[in-house]
């Protein structure tokens, strides 16, 4: 019996993890990554989030590592990771749908002041202000047109948001106008008014929402994080909502997270903050699309989603 | 010049209203209603919202009264409305492309717990919890299928909803699978996991949302509210609330408005309360319309969107 090691989650979740892979691939062993007794040599399959630097090289008849998440940077930062092994990172059309929800939602959330709404209603007051945009006003910038970002933007425009695109290579997505490159930057930026990060977290991306960037949007375009923490400079993101650059936030990732209890951002009047929710698959989805990997890399057929490791996602 | 009484937003909306007016009718003399020293008999046209009785009925040349929202329940409860004068609703573009963005953000805030979410940020609490369903297992079920309904509809399926639709006649619109009826109104609660009411405030719908009709919903059902508030027993939907048969409720419209302070629906922690927002177009949008409609009619064209006092609407 092929024998999986878990790591996402903490011991917590093996539970649910261990009944959702018993419904969907029973000939699997589904083990605790730190569970006593495991022996090294009998581990072919790894599905982790953030494993200890090393751990993984130690497997010596690994076959695949399936990232728990979309993004893989918290088993990639590993200097050991074991190249040779390929990395499958998550991919599942119920996150990507749900992402797309999330940003639509915050979309309109930033379109009719949700914050501000939210806000009033703690003090019991009917604050009865008109929006200030319509939808077919406002021009979203997404960056980042993985599969997260052409779903989000189908979406946006089903709303009747204008949406325009920026990636490290030009993509085709129908209706929407794609910026490639450091060298189209400025101009995706300047026509942004609701600005959206889903871009991988790189080496490239590190920072790349900062005062530089935010000061290039038209004063009063609204910002949407649900790339990675590391690409945000949350100080520059609380001094544009200060100094009205930015007139609204919501963000849903940082660097550490959970986001510290003292942190300004909780408080900000502009600025919504949520808890790494956007996308999150559950775990009976996330076992089903491992399962199916495994079950068609022993049948011989290819992995899907491989991360590049040149690339960086 | 031809003279036009308003009564929308009180005297302090007047300085809006006349240079609303003055960038699109400067051939039209806009007075307050209230206006000391206006004489009745050269009034040619009225926009109201909620007229005293018999105010409208004492102007002798009245052409046409324009209702200054969507609804012209303040206007026709008057007893002595003169039923000769033609009344045009509110129906602008703009109006219901806000709409459709305010429906599809309680949609989304429903689905993605938003209130539960608002909560946990005001307390800085890092509420990390999974999102229970994707749009597409929420059916969202529109009662009203007027102008509103239907670009409602469509935004609602861009982001995934599955949408079907409930009126007094039977509607035709794409991809919304259409109630009729009295006799249809169980089939489509039975089916409708968010309902949503967009109706017009006629007798019959008066008191519609009350404890029988949410008890033929799905329990766990959603509720979003963007009618008329006449058409809500909200002691029902706090019940409902509170005894799990509703998840959770966005509701814009009350009776009366504002909301009293101490009303517990402010602070449910499954209720969400905005100021009536929902479609407010601005009033430079309102005084477009109507001067539009008055050239229309003294170039001898028709007038669009009349109230018909047989259907309530």
């Amino acid at each position: 019996m092929a024998v999986l090691v878990v790591k996402s989650g903490g011991e917590a979740a093996m539970a649910e993890w261990r009944d959702s892979f018993a419904a969907c691939a029973p000939g699997l062993e589904v083990r605790w990554w730190d569970e006593p007794g495991l022996r090294p040599e009998e581990v072919r399959y790894a599905l982790v989030w953030d494993p200890e630097p090393g751990r993984l090289a130690a497997l010596p008849h690994l076959r695949a590592v399936f990232g728990s998440g979309a993004g893989v940077d918290g088993i990639v930062a590993d200097p050991l990771y074991p190249r040779q092994v390929p990395l499958v990172r998550m991919s599942i059309p119920e996150a990507t749908e749900r992402m797309g929800a999330y940003v639509c939602w915050a979309a309109l959330s930033l379109l009719r002041e949700g914050r501000r709404m939210a806000i009033a209603q703690a003090e019991r007051r009917w604050d009865f202000v008109e929006p200030p945009y319509r939808a077919s006003q406002r021009t979203v910038g997404i960056m980042g047109l993985g599969n997260m970002g052409v779903r989000a933007a189908a979406m946006l425009r089903g709303i009747g948001f204008p949406v325009i695109g920026w990636s490290r290579g030009r993509k085709l997505v129908p209706g929407v106008e794609s910026h490639a490159g450091p060298a189209e930057l400025g101009a995706f930026l300047a026509r942004t008014d609701i600005l959206v990060c889903l871009l991988p977290a790189t080496a490239e991306t590190a920072g790349i929402i900062d005062a530089a960037t935010l000061a290039r949007l038209p004063r009063g375009a609204g910002y949407i994080g649900v790339g990675r923490g590391m690409q945000q400079r949350l100080e520059d993101i609380l001094a544009a909502l200060e100094d009205g650059q930015l007139s609204g936030a919501v963000i849903d990732v940082f660097e550490p997270e959970p986001l510290p209890e003292e942190h300004p951002l909780w408080v900000h009047p502009r600025a919504i903050v949520t808890a790494h929710v956007a996308s999150l698959p559950s775990r009976a989805e996330r076992a089903a699309a491992v399962a199916a990997a495994i079950a068609g890399l022993e049948r011989g057929e290819g992995l899907p989603n491989l991360y590049d490791h040149e690339k960086g996602y």
